[in-house]
């Protein structure tokens, strides 16, 4: 496709918008762009205005960095959650995924990625120094790594275990082993090995 | 996922939004959000800027219902353009399909869509009564079906054909065969026989 076909330029700039979000390209930004032509005008913009409003309005929580409408988010300002354990996880998506779980009531800390130095990521670009901080602030019991099970997360867990390595408090990682539903069968054999080592006693 | 992960009612609304577009699930949508946080705000407000001001301004040509920002869109009211031949399509993108090809330089006729009883689509939901006007009202030398080689689409051929019957007028239809690039091997066989049967002299 090229500029000449679109007999509208409004509609050549929402395509060219909408094709500027990863994963659409230029075909399905098309798409959306004429199914919002033919739906009533209040779809388009509610999405515009929720759009606008979204990216005005809603910032980083200043001591867990996580989504947020205020300074600080409504995790952190719970009095029901145990503010003696933090979840360090790398993105705003993990922070949901374990919300979700329904297993944790502690806080939560969003690094923003991982140690990955052949992306150029080292650990001043992550939020790994606040970390100290408000471990060192006091109150903190256990910090809980919840970061991917791959080399770089690897590398980071390790990094932030030195970081916090004077301070007293317990350190820990999420548990390796096999995928609840998977069969043993398919199982790689890393993940096989560690979930051997780390067996924990029945519980019927 | 459910409501209770999102820590801003402003995301919230936004991945909503965004979800309602077709093919976007909330996965996806959520996704993009957190995609446009990232972002310089710039990006945000273009996209929303560009959707709501399409939305708006984006309407149909009152001669060939194509999108148009005027009463009559700019490839109707192109004097360049060869007025006595009117290609007869389902869509709007079928109209920016075509003017890819180069090869036409006629005008268009959107239908908005096939006749399909299945769906309850009749040709009284169609542009059919407007394009038999436009060609009653004269200087129309070819109408050229340009529908999908469905069934609704050759019910739909055939009911403007009919239509069209009395008055002075050269109906044709886009030759049906084997798409170009494509293997005999992997042609179907209806294609094949119509191909074969609409065998052209050979021209080196």
């Amino acid at each position: 496709m090229n500029g000449r076909e679109l007999t509208s330029p409004l509609l050549e700039s929402a395509v060219t918008e909408l094709s500027r979000l990863p994963g659409l390209g230029r075909k399905t930004a098309l798409r959306l762009a004429l199914y919002l032509l033919r739906r009533e005008p209040e779809q388009a913009e509610a999405l515009a205005h929720a759009i606008s409003e979204m990216r005005r309005g809603v910032r980083y929580c200043t001591v867990c960095h996580n989504i947020s409408e205020s300074d600080v988010c409504p995790l952190c300002s719970n009095p029901a959650r145990d503010s003696s354990t933090i979840c360090v996880v790398e993105t705003v998506k993990d922070v949901m995924s374990i919300e979700n779980t329904g297993q944790f009531r502690g806080l939560y800390h969003v690094l923003g990625g991982v140690i990955s130095p052949i992306d150029g990521i080292g650990p001043d670009q992550l939020e790994i120094d606040s970390l100290v901080e408000r471990v060192a602030a006091g109150g903190v019991r256990e910090v809980i790594l919840a970061l991917s099970a791959t080399m770089e997360g690897e590398t980071t867990d390790f990094y932030i275990y030195r970081r916090l390595g004077t301070l007293p408090v317990e350190v820990t990682q999420l548990a390796r082993g096999v995928s609840v539903g998977n069969e043993l069968e398919y199982t790689d054999e890393i993940t096989l090995g560690r979930s051997l080592i780390n067996r924990r006693p029945f519980n019927s």
